[in-house]
């Protein structure tokens, strides 16, 4: 791609960008409110100066792409290449005070995700992945991202909440939870950045939207894993997502996750 | 205490030393080895490296006092004072690349913890309470320690592993997270500081050891918190533990902790 050295250092920008624009809101009082009707999803004043700061950005730097936000919604362009925003990933452990919440960046040409960040302004961290790239940027330097090679029985499994989705969901969760040496809870969009650092090998989820995913599937495959649905099919699209630092580790995962009817 | 102020200085000097002594160990590949027999809880060469370091400190500033650690055990000293030490609570968190685990310094007098550190080495945050000292350190300044006051119905609450300890235990727990706004899991030992910070409203546990909880109490107890058991004793010595941001949250969770009969 001609303008890939574009792309990136416009993410970059956004990124620099929506953490000033955060940084102030977290760990003071916030006053949360409902997005929806049931449930319990806030929405913060820091989501949409997040989103609002990258949007700034794009419409300086590449006002011809399109874009996807989770405050703001859709923007049309011309160029075929939309950017998916999530300002604030992981709002619940914001209003924790815990930095396992992250500003996703993703860039699709239409087809697939080709592009993607994963920043965490508190500390500092920047995951980032394709168009070539694939490294950790932290105030200690850069290192490259990859995903280590363990057998299922060695794996580390992350999720954010133990009752996953449904409950053919978690039951389907807990199949592969039962062969895994480690399973562990709560940290958002950061679980996508450790398995692309080689901490952690297995990232399992559900009911995701498609900005939920498009920054962390960028990550994780430009360091060698792999991002489907539960099925094998594309994952861009949200719902139910795993992620896995191999093929093999991947395909095992699969057939316990789809092994429901067999039981 | 007369020499307060040397106390808190050893103590600052021990954590400074032990994170020296295991930031080398994260998120590098770690052989763990187990410690017990059944389940899962990997000693790294970071956690003894960490020990020795704060024994070190102690051995050259404060060799009349006692310790407990959790790698080398105990050490019997003159003063009536015990360091009670836990170099790496979260192990697991730590191998899986995750910033919840932390090094945790408590003082004992024998009667009760009179002091206590919460250190996370690699996102240089420190959270201490006890000799007149309430205080979250990073390298962005300091602030004061406060927990904050909110209703059950308005809480956040937070544990580190879904569940929790035995089959009753989990069942009291959940009576808890019931009527709480919102429950997170997986944050160890972090979650104690975040509750100090005023960030969430309470911490229940089970199946700690008194060097899990002697830093932590501490600190939650300067910021105005409240640290006991499930009955309302005495939390030092571990077991099942509940912290609570006032005294109106906590008697509210205990009767719910203790509603197991009744139902």
């Amino acid at each position: 791609m001609q303008d890939a050295q574009d792309i990136i250092d416009t993410a970059h920008r956004m990124a620099d960008a929506a953490r000033a624009a955060i940084l102030p809101f977290f760990r003071t009082q916030l006053v949360a409110d409902n997005k929806w009707q049931t449930g319990f999803d806030p929405v913060t004043e820091a989501d949409r100066a997040g989103e609002r700061a990258m949007r700034e950005v794009l419409a300086s730097r590449r006002p011809a792409d399109s874009i996807l936000g989770e405050e703001y919604g859709a923007t049309q362009g011309t160029s075929g290449l939309t950017w998916i925003l999530d300002p604030i990933d992981g709002t619940r452990a914001f209003l924790c005070g815990a930095a396992s919440w992250g500003v996703l960046i993703g860039l699709s040409d239409g087809q697939d995700i080709i592009y993607g960040l994963i920043d965490q302004p508190y500390t500092r961290e920047r995951f980032e992945g394709g168009l070539g790239q694939a490294r950790f940027l932290s105030d200690a330097g850069q290192r490259p991202l990859a995903a280590r090679r363990v057998d299922l029985s060695q794996a580390t499994l992350l999720t954010t909440y133990p009752e996953v989705g449904t409950a053919d969901e978690a039951a389907a969760f807990r199949r592969v939870a039962g062969q895994v040496r480690l399973t562990r809870y709560g940290l958002d969009c950061y679980a996508y950045g450790l398995l692309a650092l080689g901490q952690v090998d297995l990232v399992i989820e559900a009911g995701l939207q498609s900005y939920d995913i498009a920054g962390p599937l960028a990550v994780v495959r430009a360091a060698g894993g792999i991002v489907t649905d539960w099925q094998g099919g594309p994952a861009h699209h949200g719902g139910q997502v795993i992620a896995a630092a191999s093929a093999e580790l991947h395909r095992a995962a699969l057939a316990l996750l789809n092994a429901g009817g067999a039981a």
